[in-house]
């Protein structure tokens, strides 16, 4: 389980490795939300997400011989970058229909890829088999507590950087998919801010978190497909952070596409920071919805492609 | 006369108002390069851009009553900010015809924007008239003292960051129009990190920097405008500027728009940050020019708007 503890040991990991994203803010988006705005820019981490924190620590701590890990996504590049940089190899188990470009990125980051036909083939039982033949560790994207703990030096960088700003109190919020990212923070401000309130925010059909913590009871997302927001798309939250997340947050934001499409617009106008929409949903909770105080938006991610950004920077 | 005991005196008076922007890089530029790659993210400068460094500078050593600038640009922005934070006012003289959005967000920034007529106006005269009537103190774009030594912290940081990263000899490519930024961060390399060469950026065709240390002579640019790496053209470089330029920077580099916009690109893509083009030369120079050893690339800004990025990303 997961605690202080566990993720100031994955600060000392990380130092040097990873980067102390900056907190930016902008006059002109503190007038648009009507409350002072800080962002959190993890679009700035090693690898374009705050995935390459978890990895790391993951990898720094299990020492394993090499890693494995099913992810078309950040993750996958997190654990490449992360297992390249402590000498060890890498599996990615894809999908064989992800994107072209994933699949090179993630080669370029020196692992192996290693594809699967969705509709035919057990993703579960072709990586259990792979790890079992190279004696691999799985690197799980976020219910696992090495990867939390890394991902919770994200809040102590937060409480560090708002301090030095003068806020002790206000609301975090944190774009949120399996919770990795989201619990981490809220059990790093528990111990260092506990003023600072951590809410998920998800995107507007695909918020199994905010209805969870709406009926008491983990909820399933209906859908998996069909969300610009793909990065923070997950069938459910984990064992390890659900709990988290329903003890230590307070009620989840949703926001729509058009509004994540906005505020990646004005992340690029204002900020000069690209994120990815999944990235942004954050961002757009903090500009759109009402609230008082200041605000600290976590901009998760910024893997996205040109067009994406071409989109949202028409609309 | 700008030196590194007033570069220093900058770094304090900055502190805790500016950015320490961070050094960005990514494997995959430094696959393009064939060199190691280190972007100094100036773009997430407070305004956009290192122009808040110098205006910060000046306001806090001169302590004027009030300031005054010509420029419809980076610079305009930095000096009202910069004002407003001090508690003073700032008039900023710009052209009828600029864009109507530089207007307004230099208006937002606090600043009172006097608007002139190109055709008929004399810029200077006016801008003397109101000073004098006002009471309020020029703060020059380039050429002034307190602001090569503000633009300067920029040296110093990269000094500092490039350490921490192991790396003590190398090239750093500067974005150069007037001349402010690249002269005051040679003059902080010169002090602290002399085995650093500064190297001059410009746009092809607006390369009087390049020609003037080929002639050993000050040349001028034929044309001032035409180019969309505008944030960088003037005329001539300073009285101040020049004998910096002359005496401590390496030769010159030139790039075409294109390589500033392909630059653009590959920096939304890889980094996560977004570039004018103006900002975006000295990275072009750095993957697209021959070297060796590690490079540093100054970004020097990002206030561009959402057409040209999306010419960018098209490209």
């Amino acid at each position: 389980m997961t605690d202080i503890a566990m993720i100031k040991a994955a600060a000392v990991r990380l130092k040097g490795h990873a980067r102390r994203t900056p907190l930016l803010t902008s006059p002109f988006l503190d007038e648009i939300a009507g409350r002072p705005v800080f962002v959190k820019a993890e679009c700035l981490q090693h690898t374009g997400s705050f995935k390459f924190r978890g990895a790391w620590n993951a990898v720094s701590a299990l020492q394993p011989k090499g890693v494995l890990a099913y992810s078309s996504g950040n993750h996958a590049q997190g654990v490449a970058l992360s297992a390249r940089r402590h000498g060890i190899p890498a599996v990615i188990v894809m999908p064989a229909d992800a994107p072209a470009i994933k699949i090179a990125n993630t080669r370029a980051l020196g692992a192996e890829v290693v594809t699967y036909d969705r509709a035919t083939a057990d993703r579960d039982a072709l990586g259990a088999q792979i790890a079992e033949e190279r004696g691999l560790t799985l690197i799980k994207p976020f219910d696992m507590a090495e990867v939390i703990a890394g991902q919770g030096t994200t809040g102590l960088e937060i409480a560090e950087q708002l301090a030095e700003a003068g806020v002790e109190a206000g609301a975090v919020y944190v774009p949120c998919g399996g919770g990795g990212l989201t619990s981490g923070i809220a059990l790093a401000l528990q111990a260092r801010a506990p003023h600072l309130r951590v809410h998920p925010v998800e995107p507007e059909g695909f918020d199994d978190v905010a209805r969870s913590q709406a009926a008491g009871e983990r909820l399933r997302n209906e859908r998996l497909a069909g969300s610009i927001c793909d990065a923070i798309i997950t069938p459910v939250t984990g064992d390890l952070t659900w709990p988290l997340l329903r003890d230590l947050c307070g009620p989840g934001l949703v926001v729509t596409e058009d509004e994540a499409l906005r505020a990646m617009a004005l992340a690029h106008d204002r900020l000069k920071i690209v994120l990815e929409p999944g990235g942004a949903v954050a961002l757009a909770a903090a500009l759109f919805r009402p609230g008082e105080g200041p605000v600290v938006a976590v901009a998760s991610g910024g893997n996205v492609d040109r067009a994406m950004m071409i989109r949202a920077l028409q609309a």
